[in-house]
């Protein structure tokens, strides 16, 4: 290996670019968006004005605000040819690889200007980050056997996103939870999926292409559905009384404890706090306390277990969210897509910021294989 | 920034894993599979054994090539669903777009076994690698108001391709020059498109979502395309008479030259040297010396002017093979989506290499924006 050059196996430790997006305070738990603390923008904002300030790098003023609503509202309903693609879809299939294919064909749909500039129309039409929500959508109606239901411009993007889903408008409170929810996905750094956008981005490539590439990295086990294996594991304790023995099986086989523990924050994952308080009122409301007591449970008992070992772990944003969804009436397949829904915005945020000052992605690798052989002809080999 | 990470911006000089697939030789203009020198590939092997090569990391015996030619060619029909998408596909759009949905959608369509092993069934069926010619073929015809021809199981891939998009079965001298540039292609190390496919793969995703991510990454005109600006040059150009007042112009504008140099190379390309023979045998037969002629003169004045400079620059893979598209009938358009058709056999053994002894690619990158801020409510902002 050349002395100039640098192994590092996963790109641990490597800075692979610059970011005035989001900041991560693992020590503290904090997170910000553009300097913003996630708890101000999950208490004042909603999904369509963090988008903005994403995409822009502030917040918007009420005309700028009004504009970039109507263009993703209007953005939100699905061609003919899109709902046919979702018809005819296997039917044992996942939703994201679904999901990564309409993203990718919807780029046909826009003349794009990016050649070489970060002045790009990216902006402009807003389908990449509408139609997510829509897909899925239609995609669990098509398989209730039921009827594609168009969006409705004058409800905001969590609540229409239950509309769609349910054909029926839902609760205020749960419009507003499942925004929220969103607004807490929106971005998170440079993440499998968001660098998978960057590197796609630095080629040059439009911003339906990278995002529909974003979207094939969240779909990997090891990045999406850590809150659909945590649901799993709500299903199987069943009540709080057995949670001790779970823990005690789990342990014993050293099963990681799923929603537990973060790369990056050593303190409680903020989201998962808000998280938490969304799941206390919803199971208020809906009057179903089942998962808020085993997941509180599971929280109290495996925190002292570890704290007496002096490796405390806490909860992450996933240890609450799939309980939320639930409760939401979102079936589990869709936990994965509705991160897509609200990461869209984080990903167009990157691939905007990554053109601007862009560098192509194009790392070395180390060769390890044969020495210079020959060709042998099929007749002689065994 | 933390005292243990490197900041390597596109991750220049950065080692991102390590690899038995390809070796590159840039100083002596080698270039190798699996240690096999690409000019005895080129010459006694076809796409589909070197495709079995770089998938199993060995050549095949005799039954063993005749089962998996046997699984690729029963791999590339269409189903009416993807030709559907095809036809309905937005007239103006660009046809890696479309390819790349179409590998996601296929996805669909397929049980994968990949969770956390590298055992997976992404070599039982090998329609992401059989369908990326038919859906560029059946494109092409749609394009031309022309019907969809189905595949010739007896014919080899490249035959195979020309014979889809023409509807009659090319010479065989074409169908041998057509499959050895898939040869040519399908491999080159750690570039823009199989670092996209190794970093989507690592997050345990399907070899469909990565492949599609990996034709995303393609696109991008920082990476594909440079054979599609050099055909744009010698159209330009015109007749070989006005290729020193072109370099003249381009040079003092300080343009570069398309198809010439390369990052790795420092000799001439060795890809380059057998698609210039293919265009001199294909300008032969055609009796079109047009491109020939502009091509040699301009390799050859551009030559010594670098040379006179101590800055010897030499021709690439992209510098002739837009010619040999050409004269093969195939459109410009179509000269990226060709590259797709035969780098996906890379994508893939970079997808399965990458799942043997897998980390999640996960980088870090440096927050350069704002400190802590407040929300401020829309009412008060200007």
């Amino acid at each position: 290996m050349p002395e100039n050059e640098t192994y590092a196996k996963g790109l641990e430790g490597v800075v692979a670019g610059e970011s005035e997006i989001c900041r991560i305070d693992g020590q503290n738990g904090r997170l910000y968006y553009l300097g913003y603390p996630i708890e101000e923008l999950a208490r004042d904002s909603d999904f369509e004005e963090t988008t903005y300030l994403l995409l822009y790098g502030r917040l918007p003023n009420r005309q700028e605000l009004a504009e970039f609503s109507r263009k993703l509202r209007a953005g939100r309903d699905l061609s003919e040819q899109v709902l046919a693609m979702i018809r005819g879809f296997p039917k044992a299939a996942h939703p994201m690889e679904l999901l990564q294919s309409v993203i990718s064909y919807l780029s046909g749909y826009v003349q794009h200007r990016i050649q070489h500039s970060p002045t790009c129309n990216c902006r402009d039409t807003l389908h990449q980050v509408a139609q997510v929500a829509s897909v899925l959508a239609a995609w669990q109606r098509f398989r209730e056997g039921r009827e594609y239901v168009p969006p409705r411009p004058d409800l905001a993007h969590g609540a229409n996103f239950l509309y769609m889903l349910r054909g029926q408008e839902p609760e205020p409170y749960e419009g507003r939870i499942m925004d929220t929810a969103l607004v807490l996905h929106a971005e998170h750094g440079f993440n499998a999926s968001t660098f998978t956008a960057r590197v796609v981005a630095s080629t040059m490539s439009t911003c339906y292409c990278s995002i529909s590439a974003a979207i094939g990295a969240l779909y990997g086990s090891l990045h999406g559905g850590a809150n659909e294996r945590v649901m799993k594991a709500v299903e199987e304790i069943g009540s709080r009384g057995n949670v001790k023995k779970f823990l005690d099986n789990e342990l014993d086989r050293a099963h990681k404890i799923m929603g537990m523990g973060h790369r990056i924050y050593k303190a409680k994952d903020p989201r998962a706090l808000i998280m938490e308080q969304f799941l206390e009122e919803l199971s208020g409301k809906k009057k179903d306390t089942r998962y808020l007591e085993i997941l509180k449970e599971l929280e109290r008992d495996f925190r002292s277990r570890m704290e007496e070992k002096g490796k405390p772990l806490y909860p992450n944003v996933d240890f609450f969210s799939g309980a939320v969804y639930s409760l939401l009436g979102i079936p589990t397949i869709l936990f994965t897509p509705v991160f897509a829904i609200a990461r869209v915005s984080g990903w167009l945020a990157h691939i905007l910021e990554q053109r601007k000052d862009n560098r192509l992605y194009r790392p070395a690798s180390l060769y390890t294989g044969a020495a210079e052989r020959h060709y042998v002809p099929l007749a002689e080999r065994s």
